[in-house]
């Protein structure tokens, strides 16, 4: 039973009240593989940011990861918690390619942030499933654009240690949090150092109990090793902490540097630039994957490339001439 | 002063008549970046395959490659006039991305090929120029579908040592021949090893007067080392030849050499396969350079783009908006 597609007016309208559910949906039409589900959840993006407040506070896009067990989800749920008691809105999101496989993601299980969950100011969404990770990744991106445009002003996009999958977060944030466990040096814990590089702010976990000592070591250990990796294009200095998301300390300290990192790069002009040039390079990838699309969307293209690809193979036409009548259907614009 | 375009069908008439003028008039208008110019190319191309017999000569594209000194032009007008005393046409062409740089071709200077470069069943024809290899490549790719429709049944190709426009004309030839100078390693030549793997036949040359000797050390040299490469997919096994393009000794070996590669590959399927996979593989590399061209040969796009990368870069409109407007214009098809 097909529900009819609502309106991308009323969809807006119940964003800009508040409304979770309408959020979702929308990122569930996002995420959908149909035509007329992903140009409504554009249309709503593109008129959420039509009506965007000039006003509206500057957003900032937090990437987080680290290993299995560093405790991810609590400590996202107490930081989170934290943002929130400062009067912000906070999306979470999330990149995790394996999710589609697992049949789970991180974030599915959302009975681990609790109190972040039910929170009328807070959004939490699973990473989206998709076949590749580049496909996971433009989702997500799209996702951010919305959920600022929601009013959203804090992302945090948590994603798993695959290195991979922290590039792509890396690619479409401002600060990269690495969390990291107490008593194991980063070869132990699986953390490629190209992942250490890309931190601005390392952060030892779970420093408390009888974990405190061990985790003051890691921190100096850290601490130690940061100095040794090249100078980052933003002049930023990467920082090293220690917290406990279940003790709740070090998580004022934790905004405290995230919020330092936001004013220093804010003032050098850093942000500003790097924004651009993820802009810049997002809008261009965009371009080719909605090309892409057009081709894929056209069921003359669709009936007619694989005779085409026959008949080059066989030699009987050349591979250019078979191209211009492809191009030749998408530029009349018989779509 | 601007020269009205010739229609289509009289440039056709013209190449099917045999006239080079009219062929070589045909390639400049498919290396021009003016869109005109390629279309009434690609339209004489199409026109010429519609009337290809079905009964013409299977094609043959050979490509050449050797160090500096190694005397590529002696050998292939050597060659060449041996493959026109055989009954064939035959078009050289050559990929040289330096050429845009030094100004001159490496087929430029023709006066090398003084007896190939005035035989009727001959067209030779230097390098397109370009700012990139894969520009260079993808417009002499285009050239041999256009020399192969003009009825000349025998393409080489050249190209210089730089290992990438190597892999270039490997991607679009059926045999690569390697030529080697008589006495010196492939350290001292400067022969990189993945060219070594790629090619199909070995051609010591210059083995003449005091150098036969030397030549036939290298030639046993690279007759051990060929054994040691991995088998190709061709199931061919390299061979390794001397030759003098000075004295015309070793030129009728080297073609029943290449003769030979061709009769075991079509046999086996080979040629017939790795043709298919070439061929669509520059179908979908046509159809990619095809859609980028839409968008720069639209003016509205190219006005709207620069205000729309300059307004996500500001974070007024997302990425995935701007994407939108820009492939709103191609697909309503107003080009």
């Amino acid at each position: 039973m097909l529900r009819p597609l609502p309106p991308a007016e009323s969809l807006i309208a119940a964003i800009q009240g508040g409304d979770r559910a309408a959020l979702g949906r929308t990122i569930t039409f996002l995420e959908s593989t149909r035509p007329e589900h992903l140009h409504l959840a554009r249309a709503v993006i593109s008129g959420l940011e039509a009506q965007c407040s000039a006003s509206a506070p500057p957003t900032l896009r937090i990437g987080i990861t680290g290993p299995p067990g560093v405790g991810k989800s609590t400590l996202i749920e107490a930081l989170g918690l934290h943002i929130l008691s400062k009067g912000h809105r906070i999306a979470v999101l999330a990149i995790d390619p394996s999710s589609s496989v697992s049949g789970g993601s991180i974030l599915g299980d959302k009975t681990r942030m609790e109190q972040l969950s039910v929170h009328p100011q807070a959004f939490i969404r699973p990473s989206p499933s998709g076949a590749t990770l580049g496909g996971v990744a433009r989702k997500t991106r799209e996702t951010v654009s919305l959920v600022e445009a929601a009013g959203y002003n804090i992302v945090l996009i948590e994603t798993v240690g695959t290195g991979q999958s922290e590039t792509a977060v890396h690619s479409m944030t401002d600060l990269f949090l690495l969390l990291l466990l107490p008593g194991a040096g980063d070869e132990l814990q699986g953390i490629k150092r190209g992942i250490v590089e890309m931190a601005d702010l390392l952060a030892v976990n779970k420093a408390d109990g009888e974990r405190l000592k061990i985790a003051q070591q890691a921190r100096v250990h850290y601490l130690n090793a940061t100095h040794l990796l090249p100078a980052k294009n933003s002049g930023w200095i990467p920082r090293v902490l220690q917290c406990s998301a279940l003790e709740n300390t070090g998580i004022a300290e934790l905004w405290a540097a995230i919020r330092a990192f936001e004013t220093e790069t804010r003032q050098s002009g850093w942000l500003r630039q790097n924004r651009r040039t993820q802009a810049r390079q997002w809008l261009h990838e965009a371009i080719q994957q909605g090309l892409q699309a057009l081709l894929e969307e056209n069921q003359e293209v669709q009936r007619l490339l694989p005779l085409l690809e026959e008949q080059t193979a066989a030699g009987e036409i050349s591979p250019f001439t078979a191209a211009e009548r492809i191009l030749q259907i998408i530029g009349k614009g018989s779509i």
